[in-house]
């Protein structure tokens, strides 16, 4: 087992990675500040890990008032009325201020169980078992949580911590392979915005990565939680460098918006996103023809998509890409590469480049 | 004017209190973050206020971009549905996390401006300008805010400071007696919970508080603020002390979550819950009869409420008490007073003191 400790003063926290982690209720029980425990998760996830976990913890203590609260799984039901199913459980249960929320699932799980704790009773604890590669090396760590509105994605939440994360390597084994390739984005991402000797890494073992090797998973999933920890620990709020993280994900939220929620896996956004980025950047004279070659063929290599929908235009992009949280007074704000292995927040104002580079794209897919 | 700081370190504020604030853009501007500007009111306090507010506030700087968001009056409001009215607002606008909203109305527009503020795009900037005695004295200082769920008073909501609180006393010359009153309740509160001197002070200037002297209320809302201030300041998130503040309320929420939000004004169950608290203090041997005959006095000056509505049993009481925020596994928790003047929080157990106490009062209602 790994161990990192994402280090926020008084809200710092642990987080282990390893195989059956679910497996270990010693490593969930002293972050339990009282009795009562409710654990969200969805109809896919549930019927495979909710009983051994629910198991092991009653177990291990057998005075938890354990309940649980199953919703509906996907991105498209990461909204209001859903976030509101979690808050209906925990009053129905009576639970009070000392209760403990625990995600059992991927991004869309772990994001509204963390905005319902942040807001039950104006805060309460929450833990994450995040069981996909996704969320293991991104949402599951760094406390931003949240769900969608229709006019934008992740437009509601709050900055809360969870008190610990449990990443275990053994659940990836019912992950389908489309839904590792999206987790693979995210690891990606890290080597493309500030660790180019990891993007070498990658590159030489992607192959294993893809066909689940757990000893390679384990090394890519701890080396993008360091990189996300040592990020957040900075700026836990973004108001800096944190929003690095978010390089890829303005175009990667534009598709998703447009295309309704769901229909891309966020990964597979993202890795569109990043390829746009980064030929931005190429436009701009700060990436080489090379350079996006390299990003293209890493991104290929973890199967995923390079180019937007075609269903896209440069004007549906742009007016998505208006409602982007990193922007300050309606002024656009792209995260690109000056360099692989370095990226920069950029004020960007050529939207004559901007329309050129996705009207290319997008020439592409015809 | 009157000035306090709320000593909050890097989250700290004013709290201005006297007459035509309204009129003082200048006290507005420094705390805005950027250009975007969301007043968030009510249809009975928009058409009082909010041209005058926004008037000023584009005179003083004409670049400022301001929408308005104007909600239903009343507690019966105060929900998901209508909070997420906000967030449509502001999404509608296209504003960005440096977005300012500022809060025109009661406690209700406060707590629902505040929560929104809270939750879009993770954290924006508000400001608070209540135009209720109620909510210049106890909601708008302190950064509680929230909604209610069917199941219970303000069990959704976040703490998050506003950046200003103007608290402007020539508003609350439309405002009704029986608001007035409702409002006074919570000033009565401070002096019962932990300032005996102050509750001498209102027993005397009562009559000319009640009939809205200016200097007078000014005063009585400076101290209020002051109390407040003082506790938040040593108990932002209400692990301890900050519960007194809760004086009465555990009774007051289970009158208005049982009578449906609105049939009875907030500070008319608070009234109510701390007779009901002070006679059960007297019960426990803590206060003397003479004691709680002068609660009752100070209330019937301030013509609130000392009895619970008929309808209710003790049974409906303990029902709502026990989804209190301050429980904690499932332990009833109410603040009590040791003597007039001095508030403490007890884990209470003796149900059958408490039937008592409760099926007494109702009794007299009869």
């Amino acid at each position: 087992m790994h161990s990192l400790n994402l280090d926020l003063k008084e809200r710092s926290y642990a987080i282990h990675i390893g195989q059956n982690l679910l497996n270990k209720p010693h490593l969930i029980l002293p972050q339990l500040n009282g009795k009562q425990v409710l654990v969200v998760s969805n109809t896919t996830v549930a019927p495979l890990y909710l009983e051994q976990l629910t198991t092991n913890l009653s177990q291990a203590k057998p005075e938890l008032v354990i309940k649980t609260c199953i919703l509906p799984d996907g991105e498209a039901y990461k909204n209001l009325a859903h976030l509101a199913l979690i808050w209906d459980a925990l009053l129905t249960a009576n639970f009070s201020r000392n209760a403990t929320l625990i995600a059992l699932g991927g991004g869309v799980i772990g994001d509204m169980t963390g905005f319902a704790a942040a807001c039950y009773q104006r805060g309460i604890n929450f833990i994450q078992i995040p069981t996909t590669l996704l969320s293991q090396v991104d949402s599951s760590v760094g406390g931003k949580t949240g769900v969608n509105h229709p006019l934008g994605k992740n437009m509601l939440g709050a900055f809360w911590q969870p008190r610990l994360v449990l990443a275990d390597t053994e659940v990836l084994k019912t992950l389908p392979t489309k839904e590792l390739a999206a987790g693979m984005a995210e690891v990606i991402k890290y080597g493309l915005l500030g660790d180019i000797e990891f993007l070498g890494w990658l590159e030489e073992n992607m192959a294993g990565l893809m066909a689940g090797d757990s000893q390679l998973l384990s090394e890519a999933i701890t080396r993008s939680c360091q990189c996300k920890a040592d990020i957040v620990a900075k700026d836990e709020r973004e108001s800096g460098q944190r929003a690095l993280l978010n390089f890829g994900h303005t175009f990667g939220h534009a598709i998703e918006t447009e295309m309704g929620y769901g229909q891309w896996l966020h990964g597979e956004a993202v890795a569109c996103g990043m390829w746009l980025a980064a030929d931005l950047s190429r436009r701009l004279g700060w990436l080489s023809t090379t350079d996006v070659e390299r990003v293209e063929n890493i991104l290929r290599a973890a199967k995923l998509p390079t180019l937007p929908p075609k269903t896209m235009t440069p004007a549906s992009f742009l007016q998505h890409m208006a409602v982007d949280k990193k922007n300050i007074d309606g002024q656009l704000r792209l995260i690109l590469l000056k360099q692989l292995g370095t990226a920069e927040l950029v004020d960007f104002n050529d939207l004559p480049l901007l329309k050129e580079c996705l009207a290319d794209a997008l020439k592409k897919t015809l």
